[in-house]
């Protein structure tokens, strides 16, 4: 192997045969990670089971795997297959930045935005649209925050000849029009949420004409919306133990290229929105931990503006904003939090993945909150030094790496930084344009903000096997 | 192997260690594809040559690679170490394309957006500005049609420290605003042309202020600039020897990759602006057909708007609207021609470069034209299919494929087919917008317009050993 090398790749025979379930290695009781009470609603299909928390009928095929505690789950062929069209994703030594930061750590990245939808979302869209075909359905509906999902989603159902219906949080389908234009060529219907279609969006159109929107608001309407559709059902892109397990495939492809690299990550950083980012690269590496006893630091990081880990509460909460989804148990600024707008419309949800939260409350992860000045100039740097625009929900990995790297020149200390560029930014270039000409700016959230939406947290509801 | 392989790819250590000289291999008499004078200009740096036919200070290092008849020219270890950083590309089979047309052909594409300037133009711009650099200049500046090769000439410079200033044909500027931001944050002065910063821009604006522009035009005005500038240079995207010799590295690739598919193509397809798509592609693919008595064909095709090959004439033109430049000979529809404004804004060129000029002078390759709405309507099938959204120029490529393709099934006959995807159309997405929404117009050029340019084609100079 020559001395200085810049990419791991893999060949296509090496994406793994099977997600890595972590409740198999994760001391908790099922309670705190599975739903809290079933919701009020039809039956759904024979052989579907309304047992997620997102409150629709999941099939049961994708669920059983993800609550169980069988440690790896076998990738259906057929997914596994869509996979091998662009995974194994690259991981890339970043030479360049390392240089430019004058560090004696050795910085790498995963990058998952080089498939057509431009993140990682499709790890998970293409898994979901293949259960919830076999399971009969005919129209898939979400929420997306930035479009990232949503995009992914589309792309997912136009492979699988599935109907699709997306509801956009508005003030990124304002801000990224190119989004939406993604989604249409793939044959989706895109609503800009919170929309007059639903009873959930003219309630709070009436309130708020020209509300920016929440995932938690799109995901209302969307679930409002799948409900009246025939074979319809509402899918998440995030949270959901099913989707952070789809996501894991990228931590195992990480495992063997560190491995073919001859190094392991001292940390392990990714963003959070709610969390399927961070966990598809970081849960593979908790394993590992266990295994080998290593050290290694797990790092979210999120936005300033939707502080959930740093500033939230570890509690029952719901996923939508109707409070209408079973309630799950993670740290929560309350399902009524509305975040300013920033650009990383992916990490504006107001609440942690169960299975995250639960190894951040053990104490097995951290978490960090930045703002998004600092974010963009992180993620311009390293554009002009690894030439790679990275998404905004990305730069905030992007930020906590460069901080990392510059304190192990402090400490004169080397160390092996590993994190994930989920996606690219290329549909997010106006956001970069407001950075290079000092019109950003920094949305902290007040505490008075929190409390009084953390206030609105729903009673413990008797009904579901909770603590 | 596997029986369905979808990616062949390389290791960085097969990144080729030379680029291919067509010269080597093309009986031509050296004066098609030299200039015809020398421009009247000030002496450059002792370590250039006024020797190209841009009429700009080329590196003589650069230039005599271009001009030999050595076969195979080193690339510099500093240039193949950044080519590294990405390369070598992906070879895709398109199962799913092959699948939808129900053809018996083999459908293999060669993919360049991949990297952040999101086309093969960074092959170019980084063994210019390594060039550059090394003949002392301090400035490059340049036209763009697209954005795609501002792109990545301000990736480039800004890696080496370069100053770099783009003028922008004016349509290009409008439709695609994103292009600007990405040269922006690499450091780039990005001026719409025509401009009122420079003579040639302000005569064009006083006879038409909403003027689109041309590449013709963007690159008097940075011949222009570039001459103003102490240390400057002005460099080209496209069409001169050594833009295309840079390219072969994207053939070179493709050999390789479909000798491990066990394939070889029956049939190389490259987009036709200046030259360099197809020639980067299909140029090593000419030798391969010459050592193995091969029946290859090799296709470029154009825009209706702007067909240079198929409608133009075999002459001595100017590469530059204000005609500065020394001449070449070219297939041309005269220097003075303005393309309309379709979407793929790197195919408005008036010329064909020489060395394409000479391979499609002696019959040794084809040409084809598309109308614009049946290129988009290809491209968004492609997307589709493939879940790559390709650039406007590449879907001119993939509109070939499929037609190709589709007569394979007409005909009942096998055939393996290769065409480049130069680049991704992400940041051409208002383009597929229009498309959808079925506001996209055909662009097509009458006899009468292009006679009338051709009647502007200057008269011989008797300097230079032309013919």
């Amino acid at each position: 192997m020559r001395a200085v090398r810049n990419q791991y790749l893999l060949d296509e025979d090496d994406v793994p045969t099977h997600w890595y379930n972590i409740l198999a290695d994760l001391d908790v009781s099922s309670s705190d990670v599975r739903r809290a009470r079933p919701a009020a609603q039809p039956d759904g299909d024979a052989r579907t089971a309304d047992r997620g928390s997102t409150g629709a009928n999941i099939p049961l095929s994708m669920y059983r795997g993800s609550v169980g505690t069988e440690r790896h789950v076998r990738i259906p062929d057929p997914v596994r297959a869509q996979y091998q069209r662009w995974r194994p994703t690259p991981l890339i030594r970043a030479h360049r930045l390392e240089q430019a930061l004058d560090t004696p750590a050795h910085i790498y990245y995963k990058y998952e935005g080089a498939n057509a939808s431009g993140s990682h979302k499709l790890n998970s869209a293409l898994a979901q649209a293949y259960y919830y075909k076999k399971a009969g359905v005919q129209e898939i509906t979400t929420g997306t925050g930035a479009g990232q999902w949503g995009t992914a989603l589309s792309m997912a159902c136009h492979a699988l000849d599935l109907a699709c219906t997306v509801f956009m949080v508005n003030c990124s389908y304002r801000q990224k029009p190119y989004r939406r234009v993604l989604m249409e060529l793939n044959g989706a219907r895109v609503i800009p949420s919170p929309s007059g279609t639903t009873e959930a969006g003219r309630a709070l159109l009436a309130a708020s004409p020209d509300g920016d929107g929440s995932v938690a608001i799109a995901n209302a309407e969307a679930l409002e919306h799948a409900r009246s559709v025939t074979r319809g059902a509402f899918s998440v892109g995030s949270g959901e133990n099913h989707v952070l397990l789809h996501q894991t495939v990228i931590g195992e492809e990480a495992l063997l290229q560190m491995e073919s690299a001859g190094e392991f990550p001292d940390v392990v950083i990714g963003a959070m929105g709610a969390g399927s980012n961070f966990a598809g690269l970081a849960f593979p590496f908790h394993r590992e931990k266990l295994r080998t006893g290593a050290a290694t630091r797990l790092v979210a990081v999120e936005p300033e503006a939707c502080p959930k880990m740093t500033r939230g509460r570890y509690a029952w909460d719901y996923n939508d904003f109707s409070g209408t989804t079973p309630m799950t148990k993670m740290y929560t600024l309350g399902h009524t939090f509305v975040a300013p707008g920033v650009h990383a419309g992916g990490l504006r949800y107001h609440g942690a993945a169960p299975l995250v939260s639960a190894l951040y409350d053990r104490g097995l992860m951290e978490a960090v909150a930045y703002g998004q000045k600092e974010v963009f100039e992180a993620g311009a740097f390293f554009a002009r030094t690894e030439n790679l625009i990275p998404a905004p929900e990305s730069a905030h990995a992007v930020k906590c790496a460069v901080d990392e790297a510059v304190r192990a020149r402090e400490e004169n200390r080397p160390r092996v930084i590993l994190f994930n560029v989920s996606g690219h930014g290329l549909l997010d270039l106006s956001a970069y344009d407001q950075y290079l000409a000092g019109t950003l700016e920094d949305h902290v959230v007040s505490d008075g903000h929190i409390a009084a939406s953390l206030a609105g947290l729903p009673a413990l509801d008797p009904v579901g096997g909770r603590p």
